[in-house]
């Protein structure tokens, strides 16, 4: 049972520098190129998956397909979560990343950023970016819907995805594909390999680089093998 | 309660004339562009779709991703079933059209292609182009892949699809999107329309031109709109 997570590719967001969280933000030529090649060294693997999970941010759900198409498993049943969206950066969402160090203090920008339970200035259930005005969230009970996140809450929303849907697929001996977002990823890694809080602060998911863990009954993980197209660290 | 049905653009085997069927066939450049071209189409009616439904096939499958694209609307929940895939063409699959008519003989060829109930030459089990082979049926009951099927008995497995997914969702009032096959969609619209036997041979389905139904709450059709692009055909 394999259970393989990918970053979505390079975004027009991550391009100019700007906060995204659950801004719905297209893939850049290179975001697309990147979502391909994660595709053609998953290709090489020859893993059959089972079932595929993403996001309902359209930069995960494009890197999906194109990596689905890369390995000729267009067919593969895929699941689309808001579980599994970018950690929401709420007020912050749409602003530029270098100003806003500027206007409000580096400190507090990177404490936003990196450590692990500080959250962001909350959008306002009024604020036309509140996900509660989006017709994609309405099955979701809007007492769920975050106008903010720290990386702790994301894990807490992301992780019933993991009990509930992931993990007993994994169970059953299923491969398991998982397309989603860098804070996402930063959370369930820190879950799966029981990261502190303290050292989460330094680990990142790059894009495009397609990440293998091997499992085995019990959910413990055997092997972690990071696809880098190069030499594979083991 | 609306219910869009759109068929694949032109595939690799369209374009050099030969029978598809279940195989699993790429998009032309130009068959990329009717999709996109459905997709703003469908775009323009500004309808808000809560599923969609496809075939395990990849034309129809990038098809559908493309419209989803043109539409914003990539969050949109997908199933990917064996149901709503084309006919299964049998033994012809893979052959050149017009080379078999020469070898059969036009009559024959014309009455595999076009009569309701004319099932083709079958696959063997043994034959590697038999479903029964391809991992991506591996959850489908053996005894329900066919080694060839006519129009008849591809509505025969179109209809629980119909009947026990989509139409309960039109049902609770919800819109549906189907992105399937040529035959695959004259089967349902023979359902759907009450069409016979005999006229459903001069019935076709273009590709790229979403057809929108609307029903009441009995399922019956109140109105079926052509989206040709140009002028709208009530």
């Amino acid at each position: 049972m394999k259970l393989v997570v990918v970053r979505h590719g390079e975004s027009a967001f991550n391009e100019s520098n700007l906060f995204s969280g659950w801004e719905d933000v297209e893939l850049t030529k290179k975001g697309i190129e990147e979502a391909k090649r994660a595709g053609a060294r998953l290709a090489q693997q020859q893993i059959v998956f089972d079932h595929a999970f993403t996001s309902v941010l359209k930069r995960s759900i494009q890197s999906l397909n194109y990596i689905l198409q890369e390995m000729n498993q267009d067919w593969l049943p895929v699941q689309k979560t808001w579980r599994l969206n970018e950690r929401s950066y709420g007020a912050l969402q749409r602003l530029n990343k270098a100003e806003t160090a500027e206007r409000q203090g580096k400190e507090l920008v990177n404490r936003w950023r990196k450590s692990y339970d500080a959250l962001p200035p909350m959008l306002d259930l009024s604020d036309p970016r509140h996900p509660i005005h989006d017709p994609r969230y309405r099955d979701v009970d809007p007492r769920l819907l975050p106008g903010g996140e720290s990386l702790k809450t994301t894990l807490d929303r992301v992780l019933p995805c993991w009990a509930d849907q992931i993990a007993p697929l994994l169970t059953e001996g299923k491969n398991i594909l998982v397309v989603s977002h860098r804070n996402t990823l930063r959370a369930l890694v820190k879950f799966l390999e029981n990261i502190s809080d303290d050292a989460i602060i330094h680990v990142d998911v790059p894009t495009g680089i397609p990440v293998v863990y091997e499992f085995d009954q019990n959910l413990n993980i055997v092997s972690k093998k990071e696809l880098t197209g190069q030499t594979t660290i083991q």
